[in-house]
């Protein structure tokens, strides 16, 4: 009989996720206490400022436990954590996880979770320092919080973009709203777990890696990942930046699978780009002269592509698409609103 | 009709929230980035360490949402995240609020929850620098995240308890627990609210200040916050610290009205302060020739009780009840466990 939760008890499954890390993880040195006092504790490092984000993923919203492995699921609540600190131009250090678990769980999917985590983390040097285990009755739900670092005044905010800016993207968002979108068509069809799009849906990448060296740069002005859909978080950048923006339609970058797919789906390609999907891709605005190095340093850093899709425009236009026969449609932010009707 | 969150969405709501922290909180000038990019940043102390715990709180397994107003509620879940900086002999700066919500709860209740917050985190000049809000089915829950700081090196932990310590506790533990089986005993007796106990169960006090004072002295060699319950907490010391305990039944400290409780229940007053209790009191263990000094601290620092209970005892020994007629009964631990039976 596979062991469950409710047999190990809180305590017993604390002691295994800790053998687990202490196996399977980094260990930072600059941490002085890690799992099992009252908190964790580490010695930031002079001349940074400390990045702190959390981001929950709550079963049958954010994920569907049929369609998604324990480690995948651990791969993809980390990667939406990293790639917040990533699109700061940050370095992932800590990671708190906070459960809520049911009692008939199989310790050993608990665990692969952590693998999961880890998977992210290692690469990175970064460890699980903290978190909190309980019991949810209806549902499970992980809350990872993550501290990360960056040089001090060198954090890429959303708040900088100007008139003029030049606006470009990273990679394809839209595939992971795609892959969805196939699995809500055929949610019965298994072989779908191993397309393409699918997979980018389960175990989406993150841009961490580019976004620290954009940011050393400097030439960034602003940047934000897409975890609300390329429109949402461009319209983040808008408000807080206090500008609006124009972009034109035909430069929007489609993969050859989300083509397909929208054939398949009867749905245009470009709605997967806009909308709400969860690619943790990023969003860069730079003076139009920059926009060559930045192109560049994607390439180099990661064979990343960057795609310039439109400009910064004057405060009060709002964003606006530009259509191939020259007419502007404005189109209003449609991000993932956790508590609206879908 | 009263607004609900799904009549003003995930973005509103966020905008309601910022506009109550700046109104209501604390701006603190470390801050270099609050809420509204993809992550909070701010510039950590020279000379301190950081600490960092999450606690999560589940409705109808840590809380009632009919015997608890939200403001309490926020209270609560701060509390037991100070606690625990407090434990550290730390000063809590900075909390992160992830948050499980159902479309239909009120708007208004949300600002109180989040009043509730600050009315325990403005005391020390802490601050809500971000979080995260998503839809949650079934039952609501509150994740909180608390980054404290203390002087480096000076970080009370649970590992070094030595034979031969004093172990001293703050307050009554088990008052919670008494007002918790009061609530369980007449659930329809709405005068109950207004108990001493149960006010003591549904808004709890931390002892963090007496923890940062204690800490100063160099005179604890372990603290912990009685968060599992006193056995199971010092429990926690006992394991890390690889110490046995001995714990004088006589000097178990019991309050007034957990006796009188305890009279009405049928139980036993000791049990309570044994048990599982969710009081937020301090367990400290020092050299006897400091119990003075320490005792002082506490009324001095608060006017609080720190009674001694007991002694640390040799490796192997367990922890050990001794009963006034000289007889030693061996006791377990008996924490809650989350994903146990209760």
């Amino acid at each position: 009989m596979p062991e469950k939760i409710g047999d190990v008890g809180e305590f017993g499954l604390i002691r295994r996720i800790k053998d687990l890390l202490a196996r399977e993880g980094v260990k930072s040195e600059r941490v002085s206490l890690g799992i099992g006092d009252d908190t964790a504790s580490f010695l930031p490092r002079p001349g940074y400022e400390l990045l702190v984000t959390c981001d929950s993923m709550v079963e049958d919203r954010h994920y569907l436990s049929r369609y998604i492995t324990p480690f995948d699921l651990g791969r993809r609540a980390m990667t939406s954590n990293i790639s917040d600190i990533g699109a700061m131009g940050g370095k992932p250090l800590y990671a708190l996880i906070s459960l809520g678990l049911k009692a008939e769980m199989l310790v050993g999917d608990v665990e692969e979770m952590y693998r999961g985590f880890l998977a992210e983390l290692n690469p990175f040097g970064a460890s699980i320092i903290g978190g909190n285990l309980t019991g949810s009755g209806n549902g499970m739900f992980i809350d990872v919080t993550l501290i990360g670092e960056v040089r001090e005044g060198r954090g890429v905010r959303r708040s900088g973009a100007r008139e003029g800016d030049a606006i470009l993207v990273t990679g394809y968002p839209g595939q992971a709203a795609a892959g969805l979108q196939l699995l809500l068509h055929s949610p019965e069809d298994a072989a779908l777990l191993h397309h393409p799009l699918v997979k980018i849906y389960n175990t989406p990448s993150h841009r961490a890696q580019l976004g620290e060296a954009i940011a050393r740069t400097g030439y960034a002005t602003a940047m934000i990942d897409t975890s609300d859909g390329f429109l949402g978080d461009l319209g983040h950048i808008c408000e807080e930046s206090g500008v609006g923006a124009e972009i034109l339609d035909e430069k929007i970058p489609v993969s050859k699978s989300t083509r397909e797919a929208a054939l398949l789906l009867g749905r245009d390609p470009h709605a997967f780009f806009l909308g709400e999907s969860d690619d943790y891709e990023l969003v860069i605005t730079c003076r139009p002269e920059h926009v060559g190095s930045l192109r560049s340093v994607g390439a180099e850093c990661c064979g990343a592509l960057l795609t310039e899709v439109g400009r910064i425009t004057a405060p009060g236009l709002g964003i606006a698409l530009v259509l191939p026969n020259g007419e502007i449609r404005p189109v209003k932010p449609l991000s993932w609103d956790h508590f609206g009707s879908t």
